[in-house]
């Protein structure tokens, strides 16, 4: 079809420029403004558009674009201690009036009482304890109200802000980024999966059936025609370690293309991913930065980074030095500059 | 912006036919060709309509629409007895030569004998034995690769098609009309996620990580620098009855707006998906067609449709005259005449 000439002649360079004008935007636009132009960006870039061009050889279509993250110490915080656990103690808090008995028993007692002697004492099975009386015996939609009245009231002891805005600013770019390239992202993490689902789809963009964690054995109740799901105290998977892949194989069921994690419960998760044929891309949060959030690595209780630090140094996995690499840490901060430090 | 005279005058109809025309074509297209204009096309119809008309009362946001669907019987036939139990009884023959045991070891003898009589008397035990051997101490991948082999190669003993071609066509219209209207629609089946998997996508176009079965144990396997996933021999999850909604709860996390069952084993689901708060479509497959498929409900070995017959009746529920509503039953059948019969 021929324009009639006058408006040709007259409009044809402003058509051009309305047209062009987005094209231009998405070419100029950073998608990760907070990571300075380092190795981990460069890498995270070359990567995606390697997966994602067609023609590439390394080229993926769209529905096999699988990206799975890590949340504790890889989307969010993870110090002084796991955000889950803190929840747990202050649950045991608001619980204590229906538990008179727990004034006397540990490791309650020791919770209800601020003593971390008496809490360290009591160990793994102590903890095991916390979380049962908070996490079990009661619905699964009553425990997700839960976890979302903590998180909205609740505040970090270091930063005095609410648990779910210690996000980490860019991974929440490089979350949006791989969605904008049709990767489907996942969580696959230790954390409890229905804790999680209370703040993922706000926080990460993260809808509920892409949260893998772990979970306990559920039970149908049905009465007075009311049906609800009952969370039993019988741990049904622990999501960690070897549990990762074991999980993303039956619940995904796809071998991930990207995979991110910060600590040794995400090796078995990297290796799965690396052993995929093609091009892979496998990379750790490496907690660097003393000064804007916390440094720890081989020796941490939490986020103990010591195995899986020697296998991305050996197979060439990207680690992320967040004290290098990020402009920022949370959403809340300034940007820093961009020249490296 | 004005349009020069000449060509607004000489081109605008011309413009807006190009622009209505597929607007006139979707409006006419019929989305459920395979379904007679009955009860159950209509009550769908409008039930998608309430749901995503913005505005309506009973809207719901794209990502909240979930759709699931047992597979047997709902998505595929089920008789003369469960297609995986059939691909079973072939996996034994086809393994038989690395197991001379078999020839005198019950249950295993009967299926390589065709011994109907000792195989039932071998009851629930000899089938799970019968399943073990099959679906069990292998890894997740190599299972799969079987699955697909035995898809290829097997054919049904009425039909002579291959199994993954007896699946039903107004079903099959059902999914991607649902997809089309931002649906996200979910296997929930009694049948191992792994078998069903090795079809789903390409039979249903529906993806790995939305089929959800029932499962074994699997354990992360590390050998010479190679990872793999086994599957052990101990029952992870019975994807039947009340495993439906206690799944849908674990691995989806959202309440289905929509439930599409054939058997008691999908009461559970159609209960929990009736019980959320707004508009929700509950429906059942009803084998009515001794002619084109099997009739079979109250009293049949496979699929038994009783009590969840009762509850539909009672609630309201769609019950879905396969005789009387569908057009066709397979891909590979005429479409029979529009006219109620």
């Amino acid at each position: 079809m021929t324009l009639p000439a006058p408006w040709r002649v007259r409009h044809l360079p402003l058509l051009l420029l309305l047209l062009a004008a987005p094209l231009l935007a998405l070419a100029n636009s950073d998608p990760l403004p907070s990571w300075k132009d380092g190795p981990s960006k460069q890498g995270i870039l070359a990567f995606v558009q390697a997966v994602t061009t067609q023609g590439s050889p390394d080229y993926v279509k769209a529905a096999e674009r699988i990206a799975v993250f890590d949340n504790d110490g890889t989307l969010w915080s993870e110090q002084p201690a796991y955000f889950e656990v803190l929840f747990a103690f202050d649950e045991i808090k608001r619980l204590a009036p229906q538990h008179p008995e727990w004034k006397t028993r540990q490791p309650f007692q020791a919770v209800l009482e601020g003593d971390h002697q008496a809490l360290a004492a009591s160990g793994m099975h102590g903890l095991l304890q916390i979380i049962g009386a908070t996490h079990t015996g009661i619905s699964s939609e009553a425990f997700i109200d839960n976890a979302r009245r903590w998180l909205a009231e609740a505040r970090h002891p270091k930063t005095g802000r609410p648990f779910n805005q210690m996000i980490y600013q860019p991974m929440l770019e490089m979350l949006d980024y791989l969605r904008s390239q049709d990767f489907k992202t996942y969580i696959v993490s230790g954390g409890d999966t229905a804790f999680m689902r209370a703040f993922a789809e706000s926080a990460y963009g993260i809808p509920p059936e892409q949260v893998i964690g772990s979970n306990f054995v559920t039970q149908w109740q049905f009465q007075d025609g009311q049906p609800s799901i009952l969370r039993t105290a019988k741990l049904a998977h622990n999501d960690d370690g070897p549990g990762k892949p074991e999980s993303i194989d039956g619940i995904i069921g796809r071998r991930p293309l990207l995979a991110f994690g910060n600590s040794d419960g995400d090796l078995q998760m990297l290796q799965w991913t690396a052993a995929g044929s093609g091009k892979r891309f496998m990379a750790l949060v490496h907690h660097t930065d003393a000064a804007r959030e916390w440094a720890y690595d081989r020796k941490s209780q939490v986020g103990r980074l010591d195995q899986a630090l020697d296998q991305a140094q050996q197979h060439g996995w990207t680690l992320v030095d967040m004290a290098a690499e990020w402009r920022r840490i949370y959403p809340f901060e300034p940007l820093a500059p961009e020249q490296a430090q």
